[in-house]
């Protein structure tokens, strides 16, 4: 058996999210059945980041097993099969046993915000429009209470799978480039909706219509209903995600 | 009558061009209408760059003149009713006799290639995808050629109602950021296609179909039919116009 690592990225607004359910169209269905005709075998994709419906992804990382021959064009034939919203950047034969989801050391995702009166054409479903007053200082001291383990009960659904809510940011911080204000945070793993949840609390914060101290209170365990809003999917963009290079 | 100035952005896919064309959907018919609702009053538009079919603008400058009251909040109502891939980011009422064509004093346009060999679904639309071999040495040298006082009759289509082919290049080259290679130019004016057909004969050199001293060559004066192709228009901007500030 070979391992195959593939890399790619997605614009989500087509998609209902990556991982397969009958009858709905998924990023990792597209996926496996464009790679399947080039393979001329099963393939079941293991994936580093499960993003959620409209989610966009820059640099996905994603693995599968197989016993077939892997052409060395496999990226550019899948690509030609595969649809406009989906690009393979590399498809390669790694190390036997490569798992993109275990292996993972952690995953960075970016929320990208417009700040400015108007909306513009370049940015619909690629970035949050918000045309309201910013409090740069009071997002970046929520943003330095992130590093660390914290339990995030509050800011994923009530109804959740998850078994354990602990979580360990490693970075986190606001930057602004232009009109556009980004919020990137890396952690060992995410919850469902976490980054969104986060972004919603930290703007209600930003307006004044939370503060600072009930957010720190928020990252010791709390009711979802305690924190802020679910900020849309369309802002939200995984981004990388590393792995050991040994 | 007071001169108002407009500064817009719009995606150029869904356009036949800037100018009105009866039963065509163009950007200054669209923006025209808007206005006209907000000023209860007929606007007729001058523009600094008319762009053609599918050409995008970042910062484009339209003026008008009107005997109707200015509104503060003109730039958000006109939004507020037009369409979603134009956008006016200011709106405001300048110095009498203000003509946003005649007084502008340079364009300047960008052309972006994505140079990678995978397709982007975030640059669909927005960029000529250029999985080819690029010699940047090439392109930058044909860009030093640039800048001066040319002949660019081999430059824009044979039918046109050009009288005069010289235009001045103020500053021209190629950079790149990431997979994103540009060519950006600035001048007094240019003639239709001018940008497209520079790009598509500069690519020429780049894949060794054409030569540097051949593209020299055309700058004194030339047949349409000895340059290049005409580059697509989905990768060309105008990305901002220079006035007079005193």
């Amino acid at each position: 058996m070979t391992s195959v690592c593939i890399e790619l990225e997605y614009d989500g607004a087509g998609f209902k999210g990556w991982a397969k359910q009958a009858g709905l169209r998924t990023v990792q269905a597209e996926l496996e059945a464009a790679l399947e005709t080039v393979l001329r075998e099963p393939v079941a994709l293991t994936v580093a980041g499960r993003t959620d419906t409209g989610v966009h992804a820059r640099r996905q990382v994603a693995s599968f097993a197989t016993a077939a021959e892997i052409p060395r064009d496999l990226a550019r034939r899948a690509n030609g099969l595969g649809p406009r919203d989906i690009a393979i950047t590399a498809a390669t034969a790694v190390q036997d046993g490569f798992d993109a989801r275990r292996d993972a050391l952690s995953r960075t995702y970016r929320y990208r915000l417009l700040t400015r009166s108007s909306s513009s054409p370049f940015e619909q479903g690629r970035s949050l429009w918000w045309p309201h007053r910013v409090d740069r200082e009071a997002l970046d001291a929520c943003a330095r209470l992130l590093p660390g383990k914290h339990d995030f009960t509050a800011f994923t659904p009530t109804q959740t799978d998850h078994v354990h809510f602990h979580r360990t940011i490693l970075t986190a911080g606001w930057s602004q480039e232009g009109d556009i204000l980004s919020f990137q945070v890396t952690a060992d793993a995410f919850m469902r909706n976490m980054v969104r949840v986060l972004v919603g609390t930290m703007l209600d914060v930003s307006s004044g219509r939370g503060t600072l101290s009930a957010f720190e209170a928020l990252l010791k365990g709390a009711r979802r209903s305690e924190a802020g809003e679910t900020a849309p999917p369309h802002g939200l963009y995984l981004e990388s995600v590393a792995y050991d290079k040994s």
